[in-house]
């Protein structure tokens, strides 16, 4: 069933309106009439609910709810050095599938853009879209690009920090164990991998370097990997 | 160190001869010189050489050799209903990162593209320049598009088949262990999934039908949450 993200405020007692976009989804893209259900998702609970009315906006009648559950039992972040728009929105999607807590994009030595902090409506906008379709309870977080710096700070707030990097340590494999461990936080470089001091601030801060293996992932496959990974070792996110 | 893929017979003995397009690669895309090492891989060989020729073709003078390890314990074929052109292409780079052995495009019922047999040369262009970046000893090896019964026909081949969907399954955490497993074919659909026949007849076959989660994973993600989460479970590669 076709699901939309909403905000508490669009909630009346037991009707949903719609937003335009998501109105003009249902009864354009969607093509969905009078009578219909879909679920409606407010990231705590999830409502499902017949549409009683299309124009202006969708307006649907509250049918049912439950608790909105389902997502991973350990909080996972990306922190990312910055790459290309189309690179960065394409890991972003890709991370709401598998499950991912918060993208955080930042500013490191070897990233060759600069960021584009107006981008982030946008990536809003792709992410709620993308977290509808994965069926996601939650929207991932995303910040705006951060500073180097301002990553250091924020590491000690993590259970864990992992820092992937395609040097000689030891393999991801044998780099945690997820004993008490609430949230962690994966830093991954960008195009070219971390400069040597990067790795040496990130180990000061906490962080253990891991390796995934002798095989060279691109900047955009790596986060892929590691959400991979710790989707499954977390246990995969239960059924409703 | 950059790599290329050679074939044997461009081995004479102390020298190997690096193709045209391998040589225009060396001279005008890395602008390498006489002196500058490469590395070499016959996929059972490593080769260390230096260049001694540029023009017209690049001629290597072997220095040092070792055997080409650093794949995976286990191989994993992932055969994938087929999916559009750029779709399967992305995938197949990702999956020769994540250290793929093969990937079998197949024809399924929710396959709604027709299969294109005229790119497979194209294709393996793509899997030598993948397999170079990413430091691979193996080439991933790719098929034509192959039919359903074909498919069913070689599971049995397999010491285990996973079939991956989105109904209510056990998860793929709770669905194989990899004791005396040698060789792993994962089965994924294409978009919309599996036909619920189709599903029937990997039961038949042998296959083993598992969830990866309450979330739903577009058909060009399944592929690499599956080979990723293998990866990881194999024990990753080791480095030589």
């Amino acid at each position: 069933m076709q699901r939309y993200f909403i905000k508490n405020n669009q909630i009346d007692h037991s009707h949903i309106l719609l937003n335009k976009q998501d109105s003009h989804h249902v009864k354009n893209v969607m093509r969905m009439r009078v009578g219909d259900f879909v679920e409606c998702c407010d990231e705590t609970l999830l409502y499902l609910g017949r549409i009683v009315q299309l124009d202006p906006q969708t307006k649907i009648e509250i049918t049912n709810q439950y608790p909105a559950t389902g997502e991973l039992a350990v909080q996972v972040s990306i922190a990312h050095g910055v790459v290309r728009r189309e690179k960065t929105e394409e890991v972003m999607r890709r991370l709401v599938e598998l499950g991912c807590y918060a993208y955080l994009p930042i500013m490191m030595k070897r990233s060759q853009v600069k960021p584009i902090s107006d981008k982030l409506e946008r990536w809003q906008t792709i992410i709620k879209e993308a977290s509808e379709q994965a069926k996601r309870s939650k929207l991932m977080m995303i910040t705006e690009p951060q500073s180097w710096k301002s990553l250091l700070t924020t590491i000690k707030d993590y259970d864990l920090c992992l820092v992937a990097d395609a040097g000689s340590h030891p393999l991801m494999k044998d780099g945690f164990t997820l004993n008490n461990i609430a949230n962690i936080i994966v830093v991954i470089g960008p195009e070219g991998g971390f400069d040597s001091q990067e790795i040496i601030d990130l180990q000061r801060a906490g962080g253990r370097v891991v390796s995934f293996g002798n095989h060279i992932f691109r900047t955009e496959t790596a986060p892929l990997y590691a959400m991979s990974v710790l989707r499954y070792t977390i246990g995969e996110a239960n059924a409703r």
